[in-house]
């Protein structure tokens, strides 16, 4: 290559801000399509903003680009990949967007590949979810099967008169899931990163506390034995495999009180619980994901310190963000604070996060968590 | 404060591109000042093309901003802080850059404190010059007083001739600078943060190699001695409160045969020798030295790998800049990658530069001299 490459990237949120940043380190250009303006993009890179269901916004964005990939497996990158021309890389694939996307066809994806999930249904009528949440027995988890986030999208169900109020909120068209609930003792959490060609990695496990359904806190080593770290290892290869993914892909996992391990959910992109990999790790998800998207060699995800925490700022009312207690935060030693630039804040909507290294677990939590306790938005 | 502050800076190079990254990150709004368009911090901020010697211009930039600071101590930071509104912070101080600038004002200021640097004679006519080369013993060093850098300016001079044509070409109105040749054994560098309040840090002390007479790669940390690195810490903290630094201050050292240590070359600015900072340490030079201009808690300085070496990428020939071989320095594992985004390439120009993180300064130095032989601008 004689210039530096062009990256486009569908979205406007954190998760496209940090992989420009580290695009932008490598001398890349970046190009973001939007649908309204975005203040977390502003001013940096190229921002178009469009109707980016429009397959002439989406040809005219592409053409400047030679790769265009995704903040979020919702953006219509499927649809761009339709329109691109034929020299434009678009990652990840349509294919893998469509198995990630819908949260029947990722589960019974996992299933047939012989991968470990919870018992679930995909319940096509009310009667089918009622039936479904009696066998597996109460408290039964439904789930909407697209646009779930963050708990949004989610209820878990106590009884049938939840399971009929549940029903009506979260049923689409092609019903919900319906999902055993598991009694876990922690969630886990990794990444693969991997490239057109074939190039893998897999970023540590790491142990992840969810609160009120959002992710709360990260904790980089997960204390695990060997074994499970390769056992973690093997799904996600398997895993990354079975959806064809090329980027990145995140696989958050239940583990069960026994020890055995169960795949929750996956995303095809960066992902909040690979934050930590920004300082803590040899090459960040950020700087991997692009590197994969050009087919370009992968870099070492290892750890580069012995522990890690990253702790959220979510929101906690509705307004403009005005973000107060910086200084206070930044007081508290070896914390790195990322702010996303947000404008309006609401209740737990992520503004930022930070990020401890340190010795151990303890003491990087217990950093991470005074810092991310003194910034309020 | 209830709003992001605005940071202000003067500069378009690879300096205030870094510094502009760290702002970003903790969700800071930057504004640049150049005096002509410049790719590096093209879509990175705010940024304004205009005269920066017009008052006016000066007096409407630091009017949009909380800070205002420099990449360069060229830049008419000075002429700026006379023109600023008085709710404008500028750092550092015009007193400081006056005391830095100038190569004679310098040595003068640090050997009137006590500091150790090389003997020195402000020569202010021809003659001056020569009797002290001849006092001093060939090859003796003559130095043009401002403006000059990564060897441009200064001159090794071996004979009177030499000296004739030395002065010619290097001396000022007000003369040129004589200085004992050191035959050294290494040259050491730190730096030290400091805000308004007096908090200060300092970095790591590092060893830097010169090639013709630019900086080709820096070792973090410098093999030295707890009592040395003591000894320089003093010393850095002594020279920032003689120079009444506020922001970064850059110290270049000889390392002497017998272990003694002389101040070679102070910078009021993040500084090539301490880019390894970003993947390295705590906190990033850039980082703190935004914190100290904002009067924010400085961060840990300190190295959270055991080594690290930096090697910069430099200009081969004149032209437009076209990065090649970059796919084959990331293949280089534990290497991070920095390219600044300049579009003319010239002999001797710094391009980027890459850092490779590891256990010892023998292993680094490896990794980041394979992926710097890989690229070419």
């Amino acid at each position: 290559m004689s210039q530096s490459p062009v990256v486009g990237i569908l979205g406007g949120g954190q998760l496209g801000r940090m992989s420009a940043f580290a695009a932008r380190r490598m001398g890349l250009q970046v190009r973001f399509l939007i649908p309204e303006p975005s203040p977390p993009v502003e001013h940096l890179g190229e921002v178009v903003v469009a109707d980016w269901h429009d397959p002439r916004v989406l040809r005219a964005f592409a053409e400047g680009c030679d790769v265009v990939t995704t903040e979020s497996e919702w953006a219509p990158l499927d649809l761009l990949a339709e329109h691109a021309p034929s020299h434009v890389a678009v990652w990840p694939s349509p294919r893998t967007l469509r198995l990630i996307r819908h949260k029947g066809i990722q589960k019974q994806h996992l299933k047939e590949a012989g991968l470990p999930v919870p018992d679930f249904t995909w319940a096509h009528t009310r009667e089918e979810a009622l039936e479904a949440a009696t066998h597996y027995g109460f408290p039964v988890l439904f789930k909407r099967f697209q646009r779930s986030y963050d708990g949004y999208g989610n209820a878990t169900v106590h009884n049938e008169e939840e399971a009929r109020e549940a029903w009506n909120r979260l049923a689409d068209e092609d019903g919900l899931l319906v999902e055993r609930f598991v009694p876990f003792r922690r969630e886990l959490a990794t990444l693969v990163a991997r490239t057109p060609s074939g190039d893998e990695v897999t970023y540590p496990t790491v142990w992840t506390e969810q609160r009120d359904h959002r992710c709360y806190a990260v904790m980089a080593p997960a204390a695990i034995d060997t074994r499970s770290e390769q056992y973690i290892r093997t799904l996600a290869d398997r895993t990354m495999q079975a959806f064809e993914g090329v980027g990145l892909l995140a696989i958050e996992l239940f583990e069960l009180e026994d020890g055995s391990l169960l795949i929750n959910e996956l995303a095809p992109r960066p992902h909040n619980t690979a934050h930590y990999t920004i300082e803590a790790c040899y090459t960040s998800q950020f700087e991997n994901h692009i590197r994969a998207v050009l087919d370009w060699p992968l870099g070492v995800p290892d750890l580069k310190v012995p522990a890690a925490t990253m702790v959220n700022l979510l929101g906690h009312r509705t307004g403009t963000a005005t973000p107060q207690g910086i200084p206070r935060a930044l007081a508290v030693p070896r914390v790195s604070l990322h702010i996303y630039d947000k404008r309006r804040v609401t209740p737990g909507r992520k503004m930022g996060h930070v990020t401890a290294c340190g010795d151990s677990i303890e003491e990087t939590r217990r950093l991470a968590e005074q810092a991310a306790s003194a910034i309020q938005f």
